[in-house]
């Protein structure tokens, strides 16, 4: 009885519930704050409307770019999540951690979008998503290294993969960074590209991999 | 045992409940920056703060009109997940690219009370409720395609009446594009004018539709 | 079985979960956005941060009286909602039209705190008032006139009492907009009053109903 | 049966769902708008883009602490309400009065980081942060307070502990505000490490408590 008590109290101190509602919130929030980077243009003198947007365009490019990175991340923390049974102390500060690079991007993408030629933007702009990817992949080891934190034990081919999703886009941030004074474009391209590479992964993985294989676990 | 684990998981993984609290969140923000456009007049020298709020009037009544275009997206996607039991990953990101046009609405509605009359600007805006029309209608086909994604199986009927609703209105935007240089005043027109034919449309299927009938499954 | 599975599916389609997940949301958002009303002052030559602060102390309060007018509305609408099942179209309907001058009110106190002197900015600032208490007012007269929507029959003199919570206060601010050129300085005194009302009739409502009375049903 | 009905009600009119959506809304909101306060830079003439960013950075550093203080806080809140199993009119109103100085915070990081030196500055942000501390105690001693608020009795230690964890930032909070004439660096100081302190306490708390001791009850 009192053992049962002692239970439920311990679900309910675990429960993943707000996290979700909150790490929601701030997704939904950064996701439609981007659009407030997105000016409706004053016309100057002699100038067409025209002219005007297309001058905005490549903010709009910029930032179709980042919303897809963090569709991308929310897919994710949905997948990893949903194996997530109860967060204790040390998820739910790692989960915050993560939410911090994630609402930097629209300060990133308002740099990058303004200065894409300059390294010190493409620095910056590539520190952030390194960020999301280093702390996501913290997020994913701490979790999977803690059984009573999941719904049931996670296989090691599972656990590597989910693995490889954050440590392969952050070494390609990381190289972005390393390359931004020396080859802004090359740089610009492997922060656009990531995204790109992610869905054809989730396109292969998903043709080559037999129903109920690890690739499954990851949208 | 095995299997039911196996089931267990399958419903956890597709278990729709934080689509639907990203959704809200991203429809309850673009609901509310709307307001954010509506700027409080900064009164010029001479000016009375009546004149100044005229010219806010159009800004006003452009904003009032998107709420509207908002509130039936919101309700019609509360009706649609009404019938949807499991999200796969198709369904996630089709509604996650569903709601990237619904995010650019504050920035068509600046674009369309500040340049009412340019062509450019009416397209833009128009190409932002295609878009949504479209998405909408992509959401609808693929979730009532996939019976196991549903509590039931739906009928015909209600299935083409679904489709109407996204179709009918993606025709009369494309209208509203194509003749937005030709004839700017009747493709604002048409703008405004579909909200109005969905409430005249969801009144005359409730005085005409018997209890139970597929009408009775859109709001 | 047929019957039960009719039933579900009506459930299903009048569950109110996601009117409250959009409210809260809009809620949350129209409580933080006055925020970004009260400005961080620039210095002007000579000026101390003293002096700049105290500008801006107006809208401060201003932005204050409107938190309480926010808080009030959230705690009538969670009051109200704990007592409905179930929401059907025109309650979803109903309840969008109730947000739609809530989230007007960001502007409204931007008005207000800029030209508090001014009858047309104490108009257009009752007028958003009124809107919130009629509305109020209809969505509790649709609900608590549909016994089915309900979790229990409501009594007669409940429902009174909640009439009169929307009612009065409308009146008022009725009240306030037909003497905002006569006499703004008592157009502003109604404004401010209402809300501080509210609480000594909570408070009166408190310390003489017996418990389990009508009164016990509002915040 | 009638007795039943009564109960179902009553848990009802208490459920605290409600009070935790509009909250984490709130959390997620200001944690976000934060990051509106920094601006990417305009480049004045000859100023290089990393010039212009080192100017941003001690906004950013501002930014930091405060996000972090907003963590903490979203924290202690779940933390709190893992324990409460119904809310009651005094806690649903304590509650919007704690989320109140909280939503200023965004305001006291935009005049903090601008005039970091000025008392005035200083004074107003200690009061933000003296009034989140106050209000969070008085949360805690109002539900730990109410045994029926409670999924179980709290012991007397727990109890102390929570208030201890909300009095001591409070009274560092005020010395921080007294001291900001005579000494802003030290007030500053006080403000930024008062987050430290409440890490450390938590590591320390943890390796010496033992398990399933009151420390336990807070992230």
């Amino acid at each position: 009885m009192d053992r049962e008590r002692e239970l439920r109290r311990y679900e309910r101190r675990h429960d993943p519930m707000r996290v979700l509602t909150l790490s929601d919130g701030v997704f939904a929030i950064v996701l439609t704050l981007l659009v407030l980077e997105v000016q409706v243009p004053d016309l100057r003198g002699g100038q067409t409307l025209r002219e005007a947007l297309a001058e905005v365009r490549p903010s709009f490019i910029g930032f179709l770019i980042i919303i897809v990175v963090i569709a991308i991340s929310w897919a994710g923390h949905r997948d990893l999540f949903s194996l997530i049974r109860r967060t204790d102390r040390g998820l739910v500060w790692l989960n915050l951690v993560y939410l911090f690079p994630l609402s930097l991007l629209p300060f990133g993408a308002a740099l990058i979008s303004r200065y894409q030629g300059e390294p010190v933007a493409l620095r910056m702009y590539g520190i952030i998503l390194l960020l999301i990817a280093l702390t996501r992949f913290g997020v994913w080891l701490y979790a999977t290294n803690r059984q009573h934190l999941l719904f049931e034990p996670i296989g090691r081919r599972t656990r590597r993969v989910g693995m490889l999703i954050a440590a392969v886009p952050a070494a390609l941030y990381l190289v972005g960074i390393l390359i931004s004074s020396a080859a802004p474009g090359a740089s610009l391209a492997i922060y656009a590209g990531v995204p790109v590479l992610y869905f054809v992964g989730v396109f292969l993985g998903r043709s080559t991999a037999p129903p109920g294989s690890p690739g499954d676990d990851f949208t």
